[in-house]
């Protein structure tokens, strides 16, 4: 038996957390099949057997593994076939990789989804996701969700990756990887609120259509909001 | 024989471009020595036979290599033992790394250290280099070379490498790798020039350290021009 818990709003039908989909996509690479464990926000008691409070959470059998790249290290232990991090080494630039990209991609995308965000939450879970974010920024929501600050943001995040992805289909080379998961998370997060803000025609435009269509042909359909 | 080209500026002993330093440190990293043919920036005539007008040259016995990636990757197929790029993904996660930096870290550090270039250039030199990078920035070097910008471009850029330093003693993990050479070029270009706009007391200045002495150990010291 293998679950993967998961951040969901209002509908359990729809998961979006950027850090879930890179597990998501980890397991299609592997072959591996699980059952989605969909929690609110506010539902910490969902998640109390792993010892702590943050999605994902993967179990498998008699193992509980939590945070995306030890879930990856995981995955690459029990399941060696088709490595993930590329050993110790690939997982260290990945990580590297990780912290370059935190300072664009993620705030630019989270800038153009967090009032999205708010509207599919369950309406209990809307309060406690403001009050938690607003502290984190130091500013309202509505002021943080500037959206031609974010198009800047994440038109900037998007260069190197359209530099990268401009003479190869994957940002890990000719077959899809790691990389691809890492950074695919942040892209399925807008795709499953049903925004895309980046340009369809575009190295990275492509590459998502590619890393969509691997995955839906492992999982099946990726469910997403309606679009506003 | 074994011969690396790199560039110098009106004094021989003093090499500083950041592409030329990524391989002398991958050439320490593989216990390799080298005899250095130091070349002036316009001394187009002594790059001829690399087919080519960009440093760094490796010539390996009958083997002519440029371009800093492509020489590690020669380097790797040649001496296979303690691998510089880990292979194919290796190489492409070095590659994204390479992308990411070149927003914040090589213009930055090019801001706080172009005008100092130019002082240290052959007397012959310094015209041809100004007409060149001025029509590429759109500025004169001047313009370009605005302290308080180069400093913040700078400091943002060391942001997620004070992260990725913070728990291990290397960007590459546990032992210096690929990802220290080809971003530690960066820090040398500035370091030979007499210069070092990143603070000592980080987790990058204590990194730098280690890495300069890492290449001293190896190759003797390391040249600098005088401080102004």
């Amino acid at each position: 038996m293998r679950e993967l818990y998961e951040l969901c709003g209002a509908s359990p039908e729809v998961v979006f957390s950027p850090y879930c989909w890179r597990v998501r996509l980890a397991l299609a690479h592997k072959g591996l099949d699980f059952t989605s464990r969909p929690v609110r926000v506010t539902d910490k008691e969902a998640l109390a057997f792993s010892g702590q409070k943050l999605v994902p959470v993967l179990r498998d059998g008699e193992t509980v593994v939590h945070d995306s790249l030890a879930i990856f290290r995981y995955l690459d232990e029990q399941y060696p076939e088709r490595s993930l991090l590329g050993g110790a080494v690939g997982e260290s630039r990945l990580r590297l990789v990780d912290q370059l990209i935190a300072q664009d991609l993620r705030p630019g995308l989270f800038r153009l989804l967090v009032l999205r965000i708010l509207t599919l939450l369950d309406p209990a879970d809307r309060e406690p996701f403001r009050q938690s974010r607003e502290k984190n920024l130091g500013m309202t929501l509505e002021a943080f969700a500037d959206r031609e600050a974010g198009q800047a943001q994440l038109a900037r995040a998007l260069q190197p990756l359209d530099a990268q992805l401009a003479g190869q289909p994957w940002l890990d080379g000719a077959e899809p990887g790691g990389a691809d998961y890492l950074i695919g998370g942040f892209f399925f997060w807008a795709w499953t609120l049903g925004e895309q803000p980046w340009p369809e025609d575009s190295p990275v435009g492509a590459w998502f259509r590619r890393l969509l269509a691997f995955c839906e042909e492992r999982q099946g359909p990726v469910r997403r909001a309606a679009a506003v």
